[in-house]
């Protein structure tokens, strides 16, 4: 069996930690490099319920999608979740690798699993990086185009039956701001908290963004200012994407459950992670995907 | 009828502007201080369509709950749909005063108002501010109690009912994270985006947290040490808030739309405002609410 | 008649708002895109009196070299008197547009103006910027040569002549630092405050620099090095720009009125924007120039 | 003899340093503690040509206003003028002991002095220094009432004749921003750069303002805000300092040459520092004032 | 047998957090809190071969003085020797906590076992805690006195045996500078790096400072400002620490290692730590103290 | 003779400034550019009884490794060792160069001094800096081989020999980390406080690392993180410099007085540095070096 730092060295090479942000310390978290690997795995956030699960499921290997250290610290001991997650990690062996902004931006990562489940073609990364060695385009998030246009309410439900069915949308649901029969046909994806975001999706020009934990004062400015820029252009004057006479507002703004719009990377890495050790390795971990929801919301009350 | 200088000297004594947050600028934004004031009109933001309704109503002065120019500026103009706002509320004759955060912490102010309304009691800041010249206690969000413990599902109805009632429930709708069964019996609220405040909220010991904005990593962080906490001291261990042996998880979450839950605040200022200007000046003004949603969510869809 | 926003992209064209330094905000300050442009007034500061009269004029945009809104604001009502500048603008339906850092550095700029009218040739910016695309050198200030020498005493009468002819001289007047008699041959011109600016001026070498604003300490320490390299290399020491036994104290300085010598500016800019909307619009605004001082002191007393 | 150990501690007791502002580092500057001081000089400013004619004068103590080493230094050789001061002093055994904002602050000190000679009567602090153990009230600047109203033509003037009389105006002269029939009665006075005090300045309410250094920008602000209050007071609207109906405008500005009215100083400390060695020390040091003009304009043109 | 979280206690009780510096982290790092606590190791440094001592000696926890993660860390793993210490220690069920800053305050802490054991009376804190509540007072490092004066050389020589005898000296030895025949009385004591605090030192006007990791250029700058002060007293100027004519050279110092002055603490540990568990829980845990030098230094070449 | 400039150029043509760390501010401190210059004195460290000797031998100029003004300072007068140290150079007309990290940077600088003395070949800079009109490779410290591997004990002994022989050993003597018969061939040298290049010297894979001024802290992590490193490579995991297989630990460390290894460099420099004077300007200064030990230590205990 393959041991924990060539499973590393695998999972680096397929999600390089160059990608990651500047804020972001992806890679390995906990682990003996010498242990062998016999079982990877997979979920979106290291719960104390995912865990549990792990461990039972007798993984010498949790890969999730978020940190369990975010911010630095200085202990690891009982005195909170994760250094009782730790300790519960090294206790029954089980090691604890994380992809986080570097598997939103590779090749067949989070954001490209997303943009492709939607149905968009002629992608490209919302923020390219340049790696001229990289098998495809790299860069957080994805742009990419519908190839016939649909109406944004039908689109929005596309996007809520793709989360659903591969990932798992919680109570929360999926919000839409906009009108919801005009057609939409340019889409940018990013999965996870997106507010941070809208000036590059603005100057993409895109009609719809898709992402997840918008607040109402980004949203609202958001969508404030496109809705001048569009009355603006409809009067002849050029403002923003779109030329003069385009009075169609965009982008529009799709709203998604965090964890669940980026667990759809998982029906590319559950086959990616265990062909590329075989081929480094000359031997093949066996794969589980652990579906449950982690998004925290268990109820949802609308009119 | 009074001028604008004498109606702000009103507002500004309700609603002071030193109980404003370091980071924000409320206040008076647009507007001619010899200007007569007949018809006040209040809103939860100052978006276009609030804009054009004001105007509409004849409107010397437009209240708003959220800031125009939040982040400060160096134009307003027809760039962006700020300065187009300030100059369609100068040509007229419309000014804008802005009561954020230094409406929050009041007496009968944003936090108070939903508070009441909640049917919280033995009612105290959660971020108390020191003015021993105010009517009561003032400062950021209201702690309380419910006269009677409620299962945590039924006080999420009721604060959908509430909110629905008497502010603006969006499509977005109320979540909720926690056991729904649980008995809950105190109370923290915090009308506007909450994530910041988790460690207040902790320190407060209550069962639920009732705010808005809440996204995926600050709610999953708070409920996972909240399950650890409870699950230690179940065990004996006294960890977080609560004594051992106490094993129910707080707090628990209730999400809800920013701009309905600030918007109750309007039940008291249409009548506090106007009689204070009464008061001051000898002259009523006309007001105005105007009830409609502006957060930016038109559909959600949810299993 | 071309829109705002033509007369603007106008503007931008010849004053590039890329060539401003990166602490200034300059370009469209107040207006309405879609409004007609017929008449435009130009003045250095967009004071209260200045705002007045360009009404009075019936402008439709006023050009002003210097910010309104300097320093970010938060709120623009008549708490203060640039909330009432814009407010008066907007109802007036005038827009105002500034070229301050951006029109300083361009071609046919402040800088260039200046140095034009004192009679300098072989003239190069003090500060560079690199745009190939440029019909000229651009950047801040300007370095040039008098054709023949003059004694310090006489260029000093010479920039007194030229920026009370052209431009506006306050009670202010104009004063030097240096030996009247000593021959003078290259300058450096930096219309504005120049305190910031010595060391770009040592590393020019040159023989004079005219500016404004310079303050006791910034002066005094300037001309006491000077002095004291001159009188190094006299003894034979190259210190300082100048060669071993050259004895000249460089630079000496001459302080200008501020607004008076960038209004220089305007000799070009009533010329050049007409023609340059006429050609971009096919219809040729009308231009006036306030000739107004406005740099504040109304009285000197001097012995 | 007093030795200079003696003789700072004096010094110190009069100016003492803690008054200084945290920016400034006044206090002894160059100097043997054991050599002994017979002859103490001085002077505004510590360039060159002072120092020549200190150790001419057979000084074994400079005393001036201006610091040589404001910012700090990481070298004191021949490389630059600060350097070949510091070495002519030591070789000469000439100490040198600055009072800068130190004896701005202090009773007698250069604000208090400026005052006194202008005619200020009730004077308190600009910016108060809480230091219940000094002889009077101490802090920046002072603030004071004339006896008589007088009109603001006619108190320029005044400041004119005392500056040029005690200290020593320079080609510079002074200027005058206000209207100058208006009578004035109260006068904030900060000898030295006062750009950065226009906030205290209002705060006090005074009717005019002298100071030095004075640019365009602070200048010409300061002033539009002050007649804009004025209007509106004017109006009836209470704005600024003064009351509904006030329509005077303030503060005006009077502008001085920046060494010249800080020398005003000297006439107190030529008096009170050979006094106060003699009683610490029971010996009487010769001093010398040196009346040179240090501003650096040598001529100025005016219309 | 009482949990690690009631030992945890009653080490926060003898060495308070509180103390720390603000810039240490000390307290639990790895443990879970309800595991019983039998047996307490105490060693210096928790390095690679102190943890296998730990655990083949049976430890629960593990107290050492310097911290484990002193930078706060993203990630545990193999990855470096910190996430193998982590893991070791989880798998091995012993617990760590850290006594740093916290324990060199407190009363019979770190640094008053070096002072007491080095023969000082009249001891006070070096840089004193203000905890009314304390047993004595408490605060970084000790200020104490012979009781007879010393030779320099001779209360070095008893630095060394002390250390040596109690703690653990490593091939670097003790160095000395200063006078080694001149009397000495007073003494600061810091264990650990001393470089930061020779201001506390200097103002403390002490005759020896005995502390640990002293560079070349503080300990170089210090003897020459002694010197000099030392010079000036000499010839009747007050300067420094000492009177008129007093020409002592104060502070001398005294170099120790590092780890090894630090571990006299465990002096006092080992009795003080079982009796309070003991005090608080009814059971006393067995103790060990780990005497190895983990300062890194092994062969000492010297003339 | 050549005057002081004169010389301070061909100091800074050997050993040029721009060489020098950001922090850093080496060069000229004291004296007069067009003094003559006849006697050069070398010596590590500018102390009071450096200065002494160096006046005392007749010193135009005084050449030191360490720096006079490290720190900026606001004044150099005797209140300060420093001020009087300016003092007395100025009144014996003795200038101070300083040749800080410039000088260790340089060909034939204090870097390769070191490395050439200590036997090794093959090198280079361990920081190298980019000038390729540099007479050899240039930058912070040196790199290279041993001839033939030795024992690290016997290095160490090669170590102190030549430190000894050529510089100026104090009482400190060298210290050695790490397995004192194991043979070692790479080799990093940095005279001066090492600690803060420990991530360069990692990354260079060598054996030994020789430098000063190391503390407790850094010098335990590195060997920590050396020995964990090697551990794994034993068990076939790529860690850290080396393959897999490879159990050295590396790099040991040897610890050297400070100044001691710096003076090395004066083996080169006063050759040098005479004859590039005469070279320049056909007059030889006479040159001396000052064999002084400058570090404060006297006597070191060991056992």
């Amino acid at each position: 069996m393959p041991n924990l730092k060539a499973v590393v060295d695998v999972l680096e090479t397929l999600y390089p930690l160059r990608y990651a942000e500047h804020w972001d310390e992806p890679g390995l978290i906990v682990g003996d490099l010498s242990a062998p690997v016999r079982r990877i795995v997979f979920a979106a956030d290291p719960t104390s319920a995912i865990i549990d699960k792990a461990i039972e499921a007798g993984a010498d290997l949790l890969v999730t999608h978020h940190p369990l250290l975010f911010r630095a610290v200085h202990e690891v001991s009982g005195l909170g979740f994760r250094g009782d997650i730790v300790r519960r990690l090294n206790q029954n062996r089980c090691a604890l690798w994380v992809g986080h902004t570097n598997a939103d931006a590779s090749v067949r990562g989070v954001g490209q699993a997303a943009a492709d489940l939607f149905g968009l073609v002629d992608q490209h990364p919302l923020v390219p990086i340049d790696d001229p060695n990289a098998p495809g385009p790299v860069g957080l998030g994805r742009i990419g185009v519908l190839p016939e246009p649909m109406r944004l309410g039908d689109f929005a439900r596309r996007v809520f039956t793709q989360v659903n069915d591969y990932g798992m949308v919680t109570a929360q649901g999926i919000q839409v701001c906009g009108e919801l029969d005009t057609l939409v046909s340019s889409v940018a994806v990013l999965p996870g908290s997106g507010d941070s975001l809208f000036d590059e999706v603005r100057a993409a020009g895109v009609d719809v963004y898709v992402t997840s934990d918008l607040r109402h004062h980004p949203a609202t400015d958001a969508i404030e200012q496109a809705r001048y820029e569009a009355r603006m252009r409809a009067q002849g004057i050029a403002l923003g994407q779109g030329s003069a006479g385009d009075g169609q507002v965009r982008p529009f703004l799709i709203n998604t459950p965090h964890a669940a719009i980026e667990s759809m990377w998982f029906n590319y890495a559950i086959e990616d992670v265990p062909e590329a050790v075989e081929r480094a390795t000359g031997e093949r971990p066996e794969v589980t995907w652990l579906h449950d929801t982690t998004d925290p919301w268990v109820m949802s009350i609308t009119q």
